[in-house]
């Protein structure tokens, strides 16, 4: 039989290396894997849109610009994927991740979120929309080589 | 011509009254809205599933249990609705509340967003996704009725 | 608010009287529910395709007339409900109700099944796309009013 | 003309070799055709979940964790295919089998039904869904030979 | 329980009175069902397009401005319909009515073809792809009396 | 037969009376339809965004503001129309329009283009996509008065 | 740029040799087409049920057998294809022909219709649906490379 | 990680050379983009319907014999497109452009539209479906750009 594919989209948390970590892991293993990711250069992402389109007065304005090239990439990507896996982290509100597993559950994408316990009360309604709650980058990875045994 | 009619979804914050400000401004103005909502008993909610189905151990399981449950309104609503107004407050992760943004928006439902300028680059994926964004429930009035003119 | 109506379809087992108590409760508590069901007759559900349309000698074709015509009936239940809850018993094969499950599953209508522990095992799949597995149908009628708070 | 190409799911039953018999022989034929299966390893599919994502006390919640994970291949699987095979054999309920049958019905995948002639009347509602109901897996590759004339 | 409703296109031949048929008894007997039919006026269908529009002088745009006007009804019609019956019978290509067939299988309808045996072999596909093939309008009715039990 | 009812939006040109014209008509002529429209007062419609959620600088953003809120209304009414009407006439660039055709287009309404023959080579994409080309208001009725017969 | 590549299914009568017509100018001209078609061995596609599947008495099942398979085929071709040309020849009632084109309509893909001008006026609602009504295999070959330019 | 690839139609606008200026700096960049446009060449395109499938007297219908060929080209490059950018100049009604615009939002594709200052009040409920607002085809280059990181 032909080796399964599978098209996994890594959203949420961009400040610790929990990407590489699962992308290398996955690599080590062998694991038929694309794997996708929003622009995780915070400064590249967060004025993407005033150095290409013109600089803002309001950062209203501003973020809008970024945000919305931004999401060029982003619903590309959630649309290409078959798994989407999500970071919750300790910093910022992280309502982008949040909204990123809305959006892809509604689309029947299947979800892995990654998060601490003490975010579990918190995040019920996403953990429950999801396929699996993942505590480390090892556990993700051992759901990818079990899926594509 | 027939009087508009609209169906709108109340998503997002529990603990202020900014449902029954918009509900009742509506119902002064005439607007022809029908209006739905989560259960906003927090208790009632958090409790639902273990009441109804039975204890767990597990706070884990607790939550899903109620979060399945409540998922059965919520995503009824969000189907039936054509506008979602998405409150962020200053309490909790509110990532239920980013989750539904973001189902919404995949479902094309139109949005508008309520938030202090405070969460405006927190928010600027999920605003990015709206129609507007409103800074009190005055203005979502006032969007509803110009929308129903 | 306009009070919340829900559609719900009673799927799976036909030959004890659970159909019947969910909608008898639900009556004596108001709750605003359109019910459907399948024609619970086990002889006319059977015999339909044959006796309008005329003898088989193969059984498979006889099946086959009126599995037909029944899906007429059963298809537009699932697509018309926003709520389905699948009955699974201890007579027969019961291969029906599991297809109606996962029919209104890649549907993405919410799901309760209803049985007995000891096919909890058996059931993993049906129940894990399920909002809840419930044991009596007291609890689906206790699910349904909290549904319509 | 370019070589048609067909994506397969081979559902249900992973008891016996049929799935190998049906692989052997359409490679034998030198069919062009991608298969895909469930984990067919009972116990690597039962255990899946508890093993990544840690024990569980409840068998109920055991089942479950397992059931999430194996639903990211199993519908990943129905979704790339374009015919579904179900094969209903003696042992167990086989529920999973059905439900599969009707998710893959549902996203309108063509559908062989693989089963003895005494489940001819259990099954009457999945094979009415069907394009084939097979005896055994050679109608199964005849078909496909044929499909793929 | 809310008597059930349905909605019913009669498509095909309007030569003979089959959807009156249809109808009346159907209406005898108490059923509630939304009849709906294509303009069975054989020249208003015809000439509707020029006598709107404005005359043409290739019968080929005569027919294209007529079919174009029609389709509004016709497709509205079968989008709303949850049943299709199409009937065959001896005058004419009923290309159309085979069109319409194909455009509702397409789009999830079930459907009832209603036509005589000697044209069994030459209506196969879409026989296959309905519900029930009828030989006269009463056993129609007698379906929908069965579905609507 | 129950009345057919259709429902219309009336899309494009705000500047002259074209929509009092064919929904005066469509009342006299007693036909079954639910009309509706943009808000065609053109300063209301600029101005809702600034006036509602504040003034803004630069009119790119005043432009946004208004347009996003318009667009709720808008997509609302185009979702729920079966018949999608739009004139297009002699001022403005009148890209909303075309953009609403073609918006309506895929999501496979049916379409009245109503012009003068001037713009019959400019709007041949248009028109390729849509029913009817009209002239005049009193074919657009003409055309109802038909397709509900 | 990358070279533009078409799936075409060519459906509809299978007594001329129009396909290979249609094929072999192709790719004379280089034209980067995927091309399928249904089984045009009339008895082979005639016979397929009854040879895998086991014998019936009655022809209507025989064909039920056959058509049911043949549709496998059938759907995948139409699915994967962006363009379809259908062709009416002189032959039987080719209701299957008209009803391919029906539903390729509904699931939006461009048509072709190839047939004489004799059959204009009978096949107006399927023409109405197409983007070109041609009278030899050359013109949709024409198309074909002005489509690929 | 795999390079992501990105399906880019340029619509709109076809007497300037906007589309080599961005096809040529994005090969320069060595980007990996999949460019797909219509026809350019406006006399081919005006033509392509009379010079394939006959001349025609009105030139209505001249127009709609090409437009309906074209279609075929236009659809399948924007359903095939991630992304569609969509220029409009000075010249022309295009309204064809606005149409584009419109069928590629209903169908979420992402949108950037290429226009001077002085449409962006006439474009605004365009720009307001759209990604970005570029002013150069430099700006165009420099989003692929980023989205490609």
């Amino acid at each position: 039989m032909k080796q399964l594919e599978l098209n996994v989209y890594l959203a949420g948390e961009i400040h610790t290396d929990w990407r590489k970590q699962i992308i290398n892991k996955s690599e080590d293993m062998g694991l038929n894997i694309v794997f996708t990711s929003p622009v995780t250069d915070h400064e590249a992402s967060d004025l993407c849109g005033i150095r290409i389109l013109g600089e803002e007065e309001k950062p209203f304005w501003r973020d809008r610009k970024g945000a919305d090239i931004n999401a060029i990439r982003r619903l590309k990507m959630i649309k290409d994927a078959e798994l989407v896996v999500v970071k919750f982290g300790d910093e910022y509100k992280q309502w982008n991740a949040a909204f990123d597993a809305g959006y892809a559950s509604a689309l029947n994408k299947s979800l892995i979120i990654l998060h601490d316990e003490k975010y579990d009360h918190a995040l019920k309604e996403v953990d429950a929309a999801a396929n699996a709650t993942a505590r480390t980058p090892e556990q993700v990875v051992e759901i990818l080589k079990y899926v594509l045994l």
